[in-house]
């Protein structure tokens, strides 16, 4: 078979661009075309910071979040309350709750929720530090802020179990109807829930 | 204002991400935390790839189209036609026109079309090269395989007035229905064209 690229460069960057999550042959191709049109400098910045990342990128050792350093900026900054931990799946969901402007807190990022069907087993989460983080005290409430799948429902439970006895109150995101969605829209579910655990009137209101 | 990202690592590989076409800063995102689950090595590879064809990807210096030496694999291939030359806007061109595999000819990439709307110019492309490839001797036929568009339309004829009196055939790609198409939905323009340069039943099924 002839060489698909007249360029053994080129087909290399086409064949490293498209291992990306939803970038097919094609995309990749008008991608590394595009590279080749810019400057060289611009080129060889963005491989350069790609490689930067991946071998700079620091994990925060108490929370397993994305880090530059040893400790992470929230776990590092003395205005965040270290007695509530808020556990996440992954460091997506930290930006989330973190674009919120609603949480003081600190967090734990499990790495993952459990899921058999992709062979992931609590081994494979950040779950035995987390009972480690409240066994050496100081944490008063654990936030689980996992998606409600079965997946997440799964893991939650699962350290809900695991912390057993352990004095620390632990809460879950609420669950009802998302703001700006109309009745007519709302799974059953979700709206079934949201009855039965209806919230006082004027409490919806309170940190606007 | 507050970092974005936990890890300035992370933001930098995000704000070059985003600058490649079609990639926004969600996008970006999501294929920069894919990289940071990979391996290092994988990561790694990705980066140096695009640094590597950034810095050695030659252009031909007879046909211009991308190539790995001083001469492209298709002008240094003593089986093609060099005496029949086909005029491409750019290097994606050339890849269509060789997966057809009905091309024996050689090529030349312009480099783009004249469009005074994005301030190309004539001058800006490989226009003053082909003239003089065509000087140097050897070159029978022309082939003008532009886009049918207003500047494909423009770049075509300044060709064509640049070549003047020079003994040399030039030709254009055929316009007419696409095969496949139904005649329902092809454009009036190109139908009408396609009646009045109607061509012998027979010859249809000629390079099948």
């Amino acid at each position: 078979m002839e060489q698909e690229f007249a360029s053994s460069h080129l087909e290399n960057a086409v064949n490293e661009l498209s291992r990306l999550p939803g970038i097919g042959r094609k995309t990749a191709l008008r991608l590394a075309l595009h590279i080749l049109r810019q400057e060289e400098k611009a080129g060889v910045a963005l491989g350069q910071a790609i490689i930067d990342m991946r071998r700079n990128v620091r994990y925060c050792s108490m929370c397993h979040n994305i880090s530059d350093s040893e400790t992470c900026a929230v776990c590092g900054d003395p205005q965040r309350d270290k007695s509530t931990v808020c556990v996440v799946e992954n460091v997506k969901d930290v930006m989330s709750i973190e674009n919120t402007r609603q949480y003081a807190g600190v967090y734990h990022v499990l790495g993952g929720v459990i899921s058999p069907m992709d062979g992931i087993g609590p081994d494979q989460l950040e779950i035995d530090s987390l009972i480690e983080r409240v066994d050496n005290g100081g944490v008063k409430e654990v936030i689980l802020a996992l998606s409600p799948t079965m997946e997440g429902d799964t893991t939650g439970f699962y350290i809900y179990r695991r912390m057993g006895t352990r004095p620390v109150v632990m809460t879950q995101l609420a669950r009802g109807v998302s703001v700006g969605n109309e009745i007519e829209y709302t799974d059953e579910i979700t709206l079934g829930r949201s009855l039965i655990n209806r919230i006082p009137f004027a409490s919806s209101f309170d940190n606007r």
